[in-house]
């Protein structure tokens, strides 16, 4: 179905369909992580396709994302043509997600290279990472092998999956995909030098993909092949789409290739997870707090106010985070972040869907 | 000028003329701390007249406030006679505002006897009130004195002025006005036991009041004698308003006169002087939470929560204030309430008047 794929036929395939409740009350069901400028003066999303700029063309890059984002998404990307905006009927993880890429591309890239991207990751150097990117698409091309991108982890991470490799060039052979491993574990993880971060970031050409879940996962395709068979119209995806298997790409073909090869990045990297994480990209004062939006502190020390229009006055604080938005207040610790993912389940129970 | 006064012929002075920016953000200029509901259901104002009713003829009560805050004022009180919200031009201290209130009254009442009250402090007990109020009416008119409500102080507040007295009745004699002492001084006086807080509460006859004035203080009468005089038209009331001293009725009169008597309260009272203070008034949870407005606590002990409609969601959170108004945050340690004061001078400063 493929043509034989080159080095100019690079496509990006961003995966914008995120839920993002981690940034409650910033982020919502329909303002997920990566229409916020949580890490920067831009979104992620902005950020993301920015730093493909002069290295995919326009029409190479397309951005996979769920009904209920599609028209912010097109809205906040007009340099994009509106077709390259793939919609996802409902979000079944990341598998069917790239199988859905994969036969739309197909259509109108036939000899493609496929870089698959997250549009809510923080990356530091656009520069170096799309050599990196360069790198990867070479080897995809030349040695015909599923590309995975390796973060050089930097601390006992024990929420990342992670990837055993072998060799110590720029591309390395891939040992095993390792689930996301007890804290003990990660910690010899991190003794090896042999084990990295998997950020969910691939390379592979367009047949190689074809081929590989056809091998290892072909109920994620078939029903999508079925559908172009047919036409491939709009409003036949969601019964085909509704076929598939919830899996992700991890599981449905990376851990079951033999041909998997791993680029290991020389870029800064950041899935930016949490109001902690997402402080750090932020100048903080003398005190050691950060602010967004207007405040008056009296004698507060290491806090994060992420504000909007209305003034903040704080006095006497240590180690808090405060998020303030038109409909909702959030104030924590910065030891307790991780309760926001809580909070949303008790907004969920009580039916608080405005808040949502 | 007054008839002779009779215990049928009682008035009240309600004095709701605050400023309140210890209540910031809740409190602004337009509106002090009398206009909130910060103590109960209901505000400190409406509390103040609720309690009077039965005890008080409606045309009997008035209110002394400003300029600014009369409408306001005349909106929340539908059943007192418009006439009865008696406007300070400009807020020049309580001597002044008493000297107008004497002169407005004495043209309507002219037997009156004077009972002055606050709009904005909090008082437990109606009915031991006004026996209380009663006790002071009857001595005021009997005896010819000036009376003063002493508070018996429940611990060493060095924030209020303090009434020396003599004898252990219902009614005693005051030795001395003591100003607001430093903290060793006002923990002898509440170990003498004749030591009470004067909570700016009198009770004395028009005629005794005049005879006062104009012996200790004639400066704060005359000018607005000859107002009278002259009409009494609401258009000259500035002119002779802006001639009176800037001085507290506790100065101009209480302190030199020598027909002085302090009823002590039975009623439990407090002038809710700050958030903590508010505190008290509302019913903690068992983590020793007070809620207004809707939140979602996780691990959060003894905070105080004073919100409106957005939704207020905690983590992980200790001894903290928070008060969440539309345009305005405050967070704050308990034990840094006093900083509000600083914040709303640095609005100030900053010529934040929208937010003062």
């Amino acid at each position: 179905m493929s043509a034989r794929p080159t080095l100019e036929s690079k496509v990006a395939v961003v995966m914008a369909g995120g839920k993002g409740t981690r940034f409650w009350p910033r982020s919502r069901s329909s303002k997920p992580k990566q229409f916020l400028a949580i890490a920067g003066e831009e979104t992620l999303l902005h950020q993301t396709v920015r730093r493909l700029e002069g290295h995919f063309e326009p029409r190479h890059v397309f951005i996979v994302t769920t009904a209920e984002l599609a028209d912010e998404t097109r809205r906040m990307l007009p340099e994009l043509p509106l077709e390259n905006i793939l919609v996802e009927p409902e979000g079944r993880n990341t598998a069917p997600c790239l199988a859905l890429s994969l036969v739309e591309i197909e259509r109108r890239v036939p000899d493609g290279v496929m870089v698959v991207l997250s549009a809510d990751h923080w990356i530091g150097d656009p520069e170096v990472f799309n050599e990196d990117v360069e790198i990867a698409v070479k080897h995809a091309v030349e040695a015909r092998e599923l590309v995975v991108f390796g973060i050089r982890p930097t601390y006992p991470e024990s929420g990342y999956g992670y990837i055993e490799a072998e060799g110590s060039g720029t591309v390395q052979k891939v040992l095993a995909f390792r689930e996301k491993p007890p804290l003990e574990v990660a910690l010899q993880y991190l003794e090896t030098g042999r084990h990295y971060w998997n950020a969910g970031m691939f390379v592979w050409t367009l047949a190689d993909l074809r081929e590989g879940l056809l091998q290892h996962c072909p109920e994620v395709l078939q029903p999508l092949d079925e559908w172009i068979k047919t036409g491939g119209h709009a409003a036949t995806l969601p019964a085909a789409y509704g076929q598939l298997p919830q899996v992700a790409i991890d599981v449905a073909l990376m851990e079951k290739a033999q041909n998997v090869a791993l680029v290991p990045t020389r870029f800064r990297w950041s899935d930016v997870g949490s109001w902690p994480a997402a402080i750090g990209f932020h100048e903080a004062d003398g005190e050691g707090n950060v602010v967004q939006g207007q405040a008056i502190l009296l004698d507060v020390h290491n806090c994060a106010f992420f504000g909007g229009d209305r003034l903040i006055a704080a006095s006497g604080l240590r180690d808090l985070i405060v998020v303030d938005e038109a409909d909702a207040l959030l104030i924590c610790h910065r030891d307790q972040a991780q309760s926001v993912k809580k909070i949303v389940e008790r907004l969920k129970q009580e039916g608080r869907e405005d808040l949502l």
